[in-house]
């Protein structure tokens, strides 16, 4: 199996990224992890990792990088040979059957919906590809689709969202039958806007009606009685942003406050206090599944958060491999497919519009 | 000044909502407060109080009172005798200038846009009211509006809110000129949905696009560069129940984890970590603040947080009176009045449907 790794993407790459495809080469007997970025970085990065397999470790050349911070459509723009567009140029290609980038999140994926649309790489029946977030609950992880990919989502996409989401769920996250909830502003069924009130009527007529627990609240996302979470686009990355955003305060103040502590503690138990945040911030990371996968494509597509580290990397390519497999999307075809037959997307599941 | 106060709703209620009003009559000569609840249960929490002043402590029975989890709509239709609905009721009539509940936020705000559109109590120019949040920030407290009065906002709808917002976080929190933002999933102009280009179209030509900042990013909002933060009710409300759970999650994750810590640690030392957390999950909970109001309606209504204390009821009653001595009102009044002249709703500032 042939992965393209965006070489060029993340917070400290190529290092840790380069490391990464090393390990996971490594670990993986018939992976190849196309390389993609400057040449002479990746290059220094690989003389680094002696005895690695160099002829599992191609490099494609990309003179440019997009980086974090850039404005997405504009850097896709300005910059026509960056690592991210040539790594989705090898998945249309057919070069690879998987793509994997810890970089520009907003650049990989007007990249991804563009090269996608074009090159008709979207799963038979998917309507638009979802991003499917992972969350830490108390149950352990779950997960959120879609959190940026489609900003004017219908009820037909969000219904496609939770079966795409509880089929990954099911085969990555390891949870048996994950059922499905429709994020709103309250439980009562004429709850939230049109969107939800179409999706929640698609989905109790579908013959996903028994996995559909129907609305959850935003603070019944980390209590996990609920797996997989669906919403629009627009109102998943904000959540994802605010949740980044949220933890970071906390630890920040939390770091605030016991260092005004220490100075009248024990050295050792200061120490103890730093390990236990350490250990505490970790859990809300969820580097063993490298990153959030775009679903609905061909093959996979891994989108890896920046801070991505070698581990994350190498887990990250380890799921796009199993995703890669066609095990999981032969699923996702299969039960779009029946539904598809069973309901027509309608006029009120298109509606999302006004009704003032 | 005359202010109702709905003594069966909190999760404590009434007694603490009754300790908060008596300790507000107290601090201040010629305030009123309209205890609204269970007649009897109100006069056993006054007796605890001896002294109090009971001639500026009227009570107006109610018979029923509504849960903290009942179904907001269902509630209100099946207890008609509800401390909500009378408490609105006596701001329909006149008999008091502000309401205060820390009752069922659901059913509080659907009754308030009910009485409030039917005994046009909304503030003249006024389209629909929002509700403004306090979010922790590190510059201190910011207001998000709207989360949770208008689910299908359109773009001149939040305008109001950034322009009401503004004189809110100027006069309540002492923000001088505070900026506004619109919550986005990108920095760029064209990013987002109908709804955001139409809002930030209209900014952008308004009196007020000096104030505007543009988009802002979910994990903007904890940085408090931007201290107004505009977005519909219902990615308003996702992210205050959201952030709600975050939080929980996050302090119920550290103390396993400390608790884990503490048995090797001097008892002193789990003392102040102890007291450290607390202090810290206070900085979250704006109680100096009382509540959330209800921006956009004649005199005020607070809406305070289910766990509220008597603390939090009695600066809840301090802000609705400030409120409610129509300063903030006539500014909001005059700003969207001159709004109104410069330029009406356009056909694109309705748009938040679907443009697929």
């Amino acid at each position: 199996m042939r992965i393209a790794l965006d070489a060029m993407g993340g917070d400290f790459a190529p290092g840790p990224i380069v490391a990464g495809a090393v390990e996971a080469v490594r670990d993986q007997d018939d992976l190849v992890v196309v390389l993609v970025g400057d040449q002479e970085r990746i290059e220094a990065e690989l003389a680094k990792a002696p005895g690695a397999p160099r002829d599992r470790l191609p490099i494609v050349h990309a003179s440019q990088a997009i980086g974090m911070d850039e404005k997405p459509v504009d850097a896709l723009r300005k910059k026509r040979d960056n690592s991210i567009s040539k790594s989705w140029g090898l998945m249309a290609a057919g070069d690879v059957k998987a793509i994997v980038s810890a970089g520009n999140t907003g650049a990989m994926v007007a990249s991804a919906l563009f090269a996608g649309a074009h090159a008709k790489m979207f799963l038979p029946g998917v309507r638009r590809p979802g991003i499917a977030a992972i969350f830490p609950s108390h149950q352990g992880p779950i997960v959120i689709i879609d959190v940026g990919a489609n900003m004017n989502a219908k009820a037909e996409d969000l219904y496609q969202y939770g079966i795409m989401g509880s089929i990954y769920a099911q085969e990555i996250l390891g949870v048996t039958s994950p059922r499905i909830g429709l994020l709103n502003v309250g439980s009562e069924d004429d709850k939230g806007n049109d969107l939800t009130r179409a999706t929640r009527a698609l989905f109790q007529e579908s013959p996903w009606a028994a996995r559909f627990v129907g609305n959850i609240e935003g603070r019944d996302i980390y209590e996990g009685h609920v797996r997989v979470i669906i919403c629009d686009g627009f109102v998943g990355n904000v959540l994802l942003k605010a949740g980044e955003g949220a933890v970071e305060f906390l630890f920040a103040t939390l770091r605030e406050e016991l260092a005004r502590l220490l100075p009248n503690l024990p050295v050792d138990a200061g120490q103890k206090i730093a390990g236990s945040l350490k250990n505490l911030k970790s859990r809300f990371e969820y580097e063993e599944f490298g990153g959030a996968p775009l679903l609905g494509i061909r093959g996979a597509c891994i989108i890896c958060h920046g801070s991505s580290g070698n581990r994350a990397i190498k887990n990250a390519l380890r799921v796009a491999y199993a995703m890669a497999e066609d095990r999981i999307n032969a699923q996702i075809i299969e039960q779009l497919g029946a539904k598809l037959e069973a309901s027509e997307p309608t006029a009120e599941a298109e509606g999302d519009g006004p009704k003032s």
